[in-house]
């Protein structure tokens, strides 16, 4: 497997940021092309202390490295890439590696 | 479903990390109860544009927030809690978040 996670810092206008993640980006990067799982965060993103500087996270995965690749490149992975900047200005973190069970 | 995602910075010793994290603190975390999934990283943590922060990657699933918070809070996760300190001393984020398909 492979895994693209994205971690959405705090927005200014947390209502307006879910709105538009849900109603509009969400439909945009569920075309990417090899897309298996997609899974976002439901309600706050702590930490066992408490507060996270996160609003945030989502875990899209992909078959292998290989089609997590071919998924960024594609019209469609850059079609989603292209629209965080619509909606996720205070930052976000794109990380993508391989993963295994243990 | 809930969500416990480990970030590890990169290490001074990578090699080192690797042989502490996947000899002795898996096997600790793995006994925590209600650990569904344990899934991490295998090979570089990237972004997009290259290089991340990040050396290892992990993403423990469990059934249900409650689930999580019971797993933290029992004998087995303080025990994996407290290994942290024994090879994560590059430092490492803990976010927890309930999850949900899109």
């Amino acid at each position: 497997m492979a895994k693209l996670v994205a971690l959405y810092k705090k927005p200014a206008d947390a209502a307006a940021f879910d709105a538009y993640y849900f109603g509009t980006h969400v439909p945009i990067a569920k075309k990417v092309p090899g897309l298996r799982s997609y899974e976002v965060s439901a309600g706050p993103v702590a930490t066992p202390q408490g507060d996270s500087p996160y609003h945030l996270v989502a875990i899209l995965s992909f078959d292998s490295a290989d089609a997590l690749q071919r998924a960024l490149g594609s019209p469609e992975g850059q079609a989603a890439a292209g629209d965080l900047a619509n909606f996720a200005q205070a930052g976000v973190e794109l990380l993508i590696f391989e993963s295994k069970d243990v």
